[in-house]
């Protein structure tokens, strides 16, 4: 499980940083990987990496400000040149429906795979049997959601060396016990599930969210998470500016972090006024809060580890 | 007066061509320049040319496909960003007042500078004392036009050994003489503009067409041009599938540039599937009808010179 910068500039895009974009790439064996947020020019950062547009999966808007926006019907109308496409789904608050329907019908647009656009209210957006994604609403000029991604517990190791003793070789069996049946052996022999399954897995939780100022949706989104990708679209000493335009500086997010109990945390959406070394001050000052503050850069890649059974 | 191209490439971008765009940047000592099509990802190419985009003074919209239009509300918003920004018109189709107006409505979108959108139909759109501009409907799946950029005759240089016979030192009364006034002098002595002012430069021709199929609109609208840009998506021998989206191979380019009697043509938007070898195939086909043809590339610039005296 990975997630790649694709943009990480508020506003505008500089010579070194696109507009918000970021790709969560799933756990093997699913080969999909989902998008938060599709700045201009999303589909010409993926050009340049290894994700190929027909395994994008869902895509999820955090609000409608431009550049975050201005990159869907690019990116979705040149999906339809790529063969063997798995569905795609647009996640995003009420608008998203109709910025895309609006566009398509005035460009005559057509996409040629499958393609649906579903508004959210804060809440559980999805499960599914690997995955649990809720939204709620921060505090920003317009409405805007973040998301917290929380991957659910695996089945755990099976003990070779048991079922070596009960004589069982590797088959279907190995599944059902994995998943917590119990099985029986041809000579009726039972062999329990919870004798010879490892501990589950913890699942890992990222929480990705959109322009905000600092508040307590944030911190409840954030809760525990292993990796936290906030904006600090200012340095610290700017909240005033921040809170006007509803945005925080990066000291705001590290302490947001801290109250959550985050892991690790990645600062993005730095204003483009920013050069390099102020962007390095910038999360210098975050680490005194949260050591495991990084910046993210276009095409960096944070490779989020399964956390240790707490 | 150069025309610079942002983007080359059809339907999408591919890793060395963008979509749609082309900047013709005028001659001194105006220092503004206009935009024909914005593609998704122009205001991104910009960045790496001299172009600043508050000397950006018009943009003129072919058709309304994704293609060449997706780039506009990015371009439009960072603009903002841009201190001394001249006046701003875009000039398009039928439906772009409502592409802009309804991105900006639900993007919360607000511009810092002074812009105006005009729909026009074909004919004259707009003549000052430098340029004349019409357009012309084209054959596409959409309402889709060509640009005619007329420069106007420039008053010719003055003969500076007739008038240092007359005793005329530089002053006001060049100026005069240069527009085709007469002047006297305070001996009462006449000097007549046409004894002294050399014969007007003719001004140039750009021809800029959208997309399409070969048409009788084309080669009116590219009738003696110095320049002419012209798409060719496909290949020759690809006629059938070229007639079938309304585009044009490099041969059907050609032929029109030939009936047109145009000196230069620019050959762009093709195919995001041919190769760079395909590319240069195709522009030489074109050559043997149009010697001087040449495939655009991103960022490649042409220079445009004054015509002789016919």
């Amino acid at each position: 499980m990975q997630l790649m910068f694709l943009g990480t500039s508020a506003g505008r895009p500089t010579k070194t940083r696109n507009v918000t974009a970021a790709a969560l790439v799933l756990p093997d064996p699913l080969h999909v990987f989902w998008l938060f947020d599709a700045g201009e020019g999303t589909q010409h950062r993926m050009l340049g990496s290894k994700l190929k547009l027909n395994r994008l999966e869902k895509i999820f808007i955090t609000h409608l400000h431009g550049d975050h926006i201005y990159g869907l019907p690019g990116l979705l109308s040149s999906r339809s040149y790529f063969e063997g496409a798995v569905p795609l789904e647009l996640i995003g608050p009420p608008g998203i429906k109709a910025f895309i329907e609006g566009v398509f019908a005035l460009s005559g647009t057509h996409l040629e795979y499958e393609f649906t656009i579903r508004e959210v209210e804060p809440g559980l957006i999805l499960e599914n049997d690997r995955f649990k994604v809720t939204a709620d609403t921060l505090v920003h000029r317009l409405p805007c959601y973040g998301y917290r991604i929380e991957e659910k517990e695996s089945p755990g190791p099976l003990k070779l060396e048991r079922l070596a003793e009960f004589g069982l070789k590797p088959g279907p069996e190995y599944g059902q016990l994995k998943r917590g049946e119990d099985v029986q052996l041809a000579d009726g022999t039972w062999i329990r599930s919870s004798e010879v399954a490892g501990k589950p897995l913890k699942g890992r939780i990222v929480t990705i969210l959109g322009d905000t100022s600092p508040c307590d949706a944030a911190i409840a989104l954030a809760k525990d998470a292993d990796l936290l990708v906030h904006e600090a679209t200012f340095a610290p000493g700017m909240e005033e500016k921040a809170a006007a335009y509803g945005h925080s500086t990066s000291m705001q997010a590290a302490q947001i972090a801290l109250e959550a109990n985050v892991k690790t945390l990645v600062l993005t959406h730095f204003s483009s006024r920013l050069c390099a070394e102020d962007v390095e001050q910038l999360v210098q000052a975050a680490q005194t809060l949260i050591p495991d503050t990084r910046a993210a850069e276009d095409y960096s890649e944070i490779a989020i580890t399964r956390p240790e059974r707490g």
